[in-house]
């Protein structure tokens, strides 16, 4: 059997709508509701109601005709596929704003993670506390590397020019998922997984939808 | 003719693509290289060669055998795809760490967008200053949504519990793109563009392959 080999196939894309279903389900949950129809949890995640039926299915997950899924059930099913049944120790690299908003987001301890460790390279910043935690410089990441419950997931929240040193630090330090706000591509081995998020490429999105309706609009003008 | 019909068929996850290209090509073109191969854009944007030359074929554009893609015609084509031949303005609700973060976020303006606002409810925020601009309360928004030059883009960095309403205001205003970090559905009206981003979330996806890896590692252990 190959390490690298998905233990099945669930499509990327199924995976990527499961942490909001499992938000949908744990807001019912704590509003005292027992079970939910797709449609219900469609509209809570803004997904179409037969994309929601078809992704719970591939989990192994059948609503019931008239009843539809159970809640709890469904949301364990979910936490699980998702690997959240152990909380999920995250160190943050790069302490300014960013870095200091991801530290203090109580999302992710509600989510199933906790911030363990916060990195910087600048005097300035080491030594202050955060949310709780005093930033560490960047020479004690095996302190959170050699944990018995070593780090899950290392943030990369430094400058764009920093973030290939950090990932290549992080991949040194046995870490074997980031989260990087860096734009660009890092150059970590294959069984390293990246989740970049750029806010410019973002807006850029959405400024082509924003030109498309521009452009649109011109044409209604001129027809 | 329909204002929301697109005005031809670009596929939206080529249009995902089209801020990387277009961020490689400007690397290239500061070290000033005239010409690239769909190979070396694919390496520089972590994208398959194959899917390089189908994206770019989609605007129109194809390589010269031998010679590639001229850098400065597809950069300058790929920005008018995206409507960045005009700067757009940005006004960003919530000026606490994640807002400050995206406000001296030096990548927006090289990419198309100028910072014109920034908004906040907290009278003790209010008329601090962070990158050169004055935070203003919410009734400020027709400030700058009135401008000859309108907001284009308004960025929720609130907290979740507040985020419905500003991007209800802001729809108000006119704005018809938003970016979101709250986590959840924002309900708008069928003209407005949303784009979400969750960190919760983009952790929960990394955790899945995390814990797919740990899977299989045991099934190898155990084999």
């Amino acid at each position: 059997m190959m390490a690298e080999s998905p233990r099945r196939g669930v499509p990327e894309a199924t995976v990527g709508r499961l942490p909001g279903y499992l938000r949908a389900l744990t807001e019912l949950s704590e509003t005292g509701r027992d079970s939910v129809s797709s449609d219900e949890l469609a509209e809570k995640t803004g997904v179409r109601g037969a994309q929601v039926r078809k992704d719970l299915s591939i989990l192994g997950s059948y609503g019931v005709r008239g009843v539809g899924y159970d809640v709890t059930r469904l949301s364990d099913q979910i936490a699980a596929e998702l690997g959240l049944s152990q909380v999920r120790p995250v160190v943050i690299v790069g302490i300014g704003n960013l870095g200091r908003a991801l530290a203090s987001y109580s999302g992710l301890a509600t989510r199933g993670f906790r911030v363990v460790g916060l990195v910087d390279n600048d005097p300035a910043v080491i030594g202050s506390v955060v949310d709780g935690l005093v930033v560490r410089p960047v020479s004690a990441l095996d302190t959170f590397t050699e944990l018995p419950d070593p780090v899950a997931v290392g943030v990369i929240a430094t400058p764009t020019a920093a973030a290939q040193e950090v990932a290549d630090l992080l991949v040194r330090h046995g870490v074997r998922s980031i989260l990087s706000f860096a734009p660009g591509v890092l150059r970590v081995p294959a069984d390293v997984h990246v989740r970049a998020v750029d806010l410019a490429t973002e807006l850029q999105i959405l400024a082509f939808h924003e030109h498309q309706r521009e452009l649109a609009d011109e044409g209604q003008d001129a027809g």
